[in-house]
């Protein structure tokens, strides 16, 4: 993959709204969800971003409006879930996306026929773009491992194996839910440490986790291992991820088999998958400190190590029921960037295979908090509040240790850089409900 | 759910070969799998196992061989997947087994029409008889939990949260595969405890886990819990399950997120899935020390304390490959019963929901290795040689610390008492098979 027509910051399309420097979704991005009317009962289908609007693919391909060139493509991002479309491969993805960018530009003959295919991004909703077959965390932040680790073990915050192995393990895939749908504060075991017994109780301790989610394409067979070189053919695109976590329920049950009904009870994805190649003017090389092991060969690559990582700006805001009923706007708490990550999503996908394991299209990865060097780029209350010792106070007047309800958490992410467009992510949203009674 | 005809340990089959007393599937069975003709490219579909045969649910629906008030579950059970039926619930399972029963008898006016549903079980194979959305696996025998945590954690062997919290963690979905299929030897970072540096090998301490799996019937709304009393509703049946662990990967991955790919290479189940109906006789008490915690109310019912516990046989047998060229049978290595676990399933399905985690039809919950209290009783290799320190010997002279490629094994599960009809499990199978080259 590399830069091409595609990437052009001077291109414009005739979606005026996709012009203004400041929408998330210009020409250059064109990411990909799953929609339909917001409260309808139609079908759901793949859309593509532009401006303020949702293409509606399966108004496109109906109409044929791309050419037969890219028809079984089109057809393929079509469907309700877009695992058919993630298992094409990049020649697909990347055939498809330059067609939907000429299609889009000032001047494009198609605008006669996809005028007609454009809804609304203020009338849609949207659902899990994929089915999620398996949903695996990382835990790729070398920051967030240690100020973690600080609290859960302090006399052993970041354990030996942390630089050698890119830590993960599986979540629960029946919990995703899209950004808007809000969720219970679950109840669960909690113990003092100097309590006699646990008791069942409503989570005091609910915390966000900022990352960001990677959803594969063409899978590996089983038994075989995707190599560094290949590993990225298997990335279809990235997404927000809040990975909402009870953190009384994950301390009393965590060991030794790690977290479970602290993280299960509900993850939120952004309905936007921004694909790799709208990402390529944003790669990075991947660097670690010089007194750091190097990554052993099979998670190595000097193409990796040149361009592996990926500058991804990334954002928490917290709008509390306060502000929300005061009609105040959410108040940012953190700003870092994907870049800081210890592994890069090549070394997860040839991590997760070399055992044979057989990854499919529509996995998702999530990065695992994305916490940067300074504790203010901390990407979960946990660790801006060290452990709730240490509020963190918003301009209104109200601090927080953990979330309470009625609060809701935006995650935002973007790129931009002299000479490259400006592409974002949209948000990733949900609120607290209370507990269930009883 | 309780005694009633279709455990009348006196019922015979019209099929002979349910009726020997030797066989794993007499007519007080009649577990429920997915199958096709071997080698061939039928579609695959239900069937219902009786004696030596398989009775092909998709041919009996076809010709509504059982009548129209059992139509729908039958054409359920018929599908590729028996998550449809899964999610049917019990008064449709149970009504669908009494149709079964009835008409497989001695006598039935069936047997003409079902006469030619019958395909041999040596000319058919299995699949995973169900689309698993997540596979959760236990940790339910606190004899294992303390036997590999002498082993892991020589100062804290049974942590404090066990005998409050059925630990558990989530497992991989793609990686399932039915008894027959055999699997690589996992690659994996490997550390002893004197390297200076970690270094990507086959896997020199491969394991079984002897194990059941429970499938999920019908699922809960997300946000809502699933309550004692109605645990046992959500459980459709049981099978075998061998959760193959690589213990070298695992001791040097595992900390502070879980086991991941030290297990997700491989987990093979057992093709045929006992319904908790055909288990009834085979309640026990579920019992633990009195010096131990009683469960929180929220895993806790006086019918659970009485009959929540299942005696279900359990054994292991290694087949090494000289045993398989010289024609000797495979060696049993391990005998126990599934009821000294320390949770019973309704406590896994409860907890498993209290924090609004939404079970799905069809979702497979393992309980973990199933060791008993004895040391002849474990459930894997890894406690049976003390961490591989005192290797199994074998009556052909070999001897095992390990698992060597070629090595298969073989999962038995019975169960038997006076008064009531012996049924089986069948077997769960498969053989190491050498480690990706390069």
């Amino acid at each position: 993959m590399s830069l091409n027509e595609t990437h052009d910051a001077g291109l414009r399309s005739w979606v005026a709204s996709a012009n203004t420097g400041a929408s998330d979704f210009p020409i250059q991005n064109l990411p990909f969800a799953v929609f339909r009317r917001a409260g309808s009962q139609e079908a759901w289908r793949g859309g593509v971003a532009i401006g303020d609007q949702v293409l509606d693919l399966a108004r496109a391909s109906a109409l044929k409006a791309l050419g037969d060139a890219v028809q079984p493509q089109l057809e393929a991002a079509s469907q309700q879930h877009l695992n058919g479309f993630m298992a094409m491969g990049p020649a697909a993805w990347s055939a498809l996306r330059l067609a939907l960018s000429r299609a889009l530009r000032e001047g494009a003959a198609a605008q006669a026929a996809l005028q007609d295919c454009l809804v609304a991004q203020s009338d849609v909703e949207y659902t899990v773009p994929a089915q999620v077959g398996d949903y695996t965390d990382f835990y790729t932040s070398v920051h967030h491992a240690t100020n973690v680790g600080k609290l859960f073990r302090p006399d052993n915050p970041l354990m030996e194996n942390y630089k050698w192995v890119p830590i993960g393990y599986h979540g629960r895939a029946s919990s995703l839910r899209v950004s808007g749908v809000d969720f219970r504060r679950p109840m669960g075991q909690l113990k003092a440490p100097d309590a006699a017994a646990p008791a069942l109780k409503p989570c005091a301790r609910l915390d966000y986790e900022l990352e960001m989610g990677i959803y594969t394409g063409a899978g590996n067979a089983w038994g075989e291992a995707i190599s560094m070189d290949e590993a990225e053919n298997h990335i279809f695109g990235l997404c927000l991820l809040n990975d909402w976590s009870a953190r009384d329920i994950q301390a009393w049950e965590y060991q030794p088999l790690g977290p479970f009904l602290s993280k299960n009870f509900a993850t939120t994805v952004s309905p936007w998958i921004v694909t790799l190649e709208a990402l390529e003017p944003y790669r990075t090389a991947f660097t670690r400190p010089a007194a750091d092991p190097q990554p052993l060969p099979y998670l190595s690559s000097p193409a990796n190590s040149e361009r592996g990582a990926f500058d991804v700006q990334l954002s928490v805001a917290l709008e509390t029921g306060r502000m929300r009923a005061e009609g105040q706007a959410a108040q940012q708490i953190t700003h870092t960037s994907y870049r800081h990550a210890y592994w890069t999503m090549a070394q997860l996908v040839a991590h997760h295979s070399v055992n044979g394991c057989d990854l499919q299209p529509g996995d998702l990865l999530g990065t695992g908090t994305l916490s940067g060097p300074t504790s203010s780029e901390a990407g979960a209350l946990l660790e801006l509040t060290e452990g709730g010792k240490k509020p963190v106070a918003l301009a209104n007047g109200e601090s927080r240790t953990f979330l309470q309800d009625g609060d809701a958490v935006i995650l935002r992410g973007w790129c931009e850089k002299p000479g490259a467009a400006r592409i974002g992510f949209g948000e990733c949203r949900a609120t607290v409900l209370p507990a269930r009674q009883g």
